[in-house]
């Protein structure tokens, strides 16, 4: 034990709106607990997809309602807001969990932005969903009205969709590292991190949202974490998924996992990202390992008794 | 020089809009960054109300417009909601004006809550303005259908009001400073912090936005600083303000300010709330001092060539 740990949350870790947010924080804060009293440093980072859309079509709204006193909000700083939104419940749950357990460890929320290129391919190609589901009635008058672009997302629904370019370099680094130093709990990079391009010696917002699972590697790359632990609906990752002779995968090398994914095994913008994380953070430094499981399961995978464990 | 610092915002460093904040706080990166520049350790905390009414505003209004899928947003989720709206701005002007001068010094924002007695008086006389300048008409319509209460403030048209408690304790303080001991400046205690009640090991959220003056004062005492400055509209402090002989404070004595005070030279909701919290803060330890100054201002004032100083 006594682990590096960064956990990357999945939307089941946060839920969709304020009222299933400040239940789903308490089941999160538990697992998150359980690693930190074996031992574990940890540092957390989360998606935001229905939490930034929430938060954008309210700014949107406003500012139509009356553009000139309100001026409208760019989708970065929507994600900046995101973050204390989920932060702020966040640290709180965790910080109750621990203290309930006799762990007085301070849990704090770093407002982080995420340089990215802004010849990013993304930025041509909009994939990443944000907001709710929407039917297509709905996705269509989006269009219509907004110019926004729209996808159906995995039988679900519809959804909007905005860019998602790689994350480059995290910005407030120093101040991530200087917390763990410092024995703090960080929450960091909440959604992807607000996603920049640097201009000069200004960093200027970008319309995307990063990838939280590909800014969480680069997280655990940059804080030299052994293990990226990716928590999200399911046990372990799973080939011929779906099917009669679907087979879930256990210890997995790099190289076993990274055929997989070359043979189209995963999702795109669902298990792909994860194992692309994965895969690129077992590749980043001989030793480190990535486990992807269900959030409850978080330290059975750690203590090497459930979960895909990739790297093993 | 190298005196540690508090530093209050006021609300001519952020603005009352996106826009006007994106260019105000250029102006307060540059005030400071002569601080920084002159070896002084600062800590950066700021008001919000224009913000954190307009972002409740737009979470009502969504709330509203569909209530199933938008639960209501309670107002310390936006005053949480303003502290990554104005961090990010703040944090990202200072790091490209320290920057420009060759500092490379972090700056970062921690989202930062603050305990308030539920038994606070405030919350039976809600009197702090939040959110923007109303007609009559409007505010009357307010209060009808919301049950909103509203104060006609200082001759420049109506706002709503929520209660303002005594900020009593800073949860996050531990990371403020190790932060600080890191040699980052940190943006902190925004909008006043987020206002929670202690219930057992829960914090609750208080329909509250605290006074950012006495929130910075509290947060200059637990961070031992030497100086706190409350940067405002005017340079100095005057009594007989607005009279033909009107008298502007220079080095004025605790006692001396404390005696105008009483004598109800400063005017509730706008110069006494800082003249209070620079006496605490002036009272608080000896040695302690306290300056009243105009932003741009900042660095004259620090180093004794203009302001009003408290505690000389």
């Amino acid at each position: 034990m006594g682990k590096r740990i960064v956990v990357a949350l999945g939307g089941n870790a946060l839920g969709n709106n304020l009222t299933e947010q400040m239940a789903a924080v308490k089941v999160t804060s538990e697992a998150i607990a359980d690693l930190i009293e074996s031992g574990c440093d940890v540092i957390i980072s989360h998606g935001n997809g229905p939490q930034v859309g929430m938060i954008q079509l309210a700014m949107d709204e406003l500012h139509e309602s009356d553009s000139q006193c309100y001026p409208r909000i760019p989708l970065s700083v929507c994600v900046a807001m995101s973050q204390s939104y989920i932060g702020y419940d966040l640290q709180n749950a965790l910080r109750e969990e621990l203290a309930g357990r006799g762990i007085q460890k301070p849990v704090c929320t770093v407002i982080t932005q995420v340089k990215v290129d802004p010849e990013d391919p993304s930025f041509a190609k909009p994939s990443k969903p944000i907001g709710r589901f929407m039917t297509e009635a709905e996705a269509r008058a989006l269009v219509a009205e907004k110019g926004a672009a729209v996808i159906e997302d995995a039988g679900r629904g519809w959804r909007r969709v905005v860019a998602s370019p790689q994350p480059v370099e995290i910005v407030e680094i120093e101040t991530i590292r200087a917390l763990q130093s410092a024995g703090q709990v960080v929450i960091a990079c909440g959604g992807g991190g607000i996603p920049v391009t640097q201009q000069g010696l200004h960093l200027a917002g970008a319309k995307a949202v990063i990838d939280k699972d590909f800014c969480s590697e680069l997280l655990a790359e940059q804080v030299n974490a052994d293990l990226l632990l990716i928590l999200t609906a399911v046990e372990k990752v799973a080939i011929r998924f779906g099917k009669p002779d679907q087979k879930d995968l256990e210890a997995v090398t790099t190289e076993e996992l990274q055929q997989y994914a070359a043979a189209g095994e995963f999702a795109p913008g669902s298990m792909l990202p994860k194992v692309e994380a994965a895969l690129r953070f077992t590749r980043s430094k001989p030793g480190r390992k990535a486990i992807i499981t269900r959030l409850e399961k978080a330290i059975d995978a750690v203590n090497g008794r459930t979960g895909t464990v990739i790297g093993a």
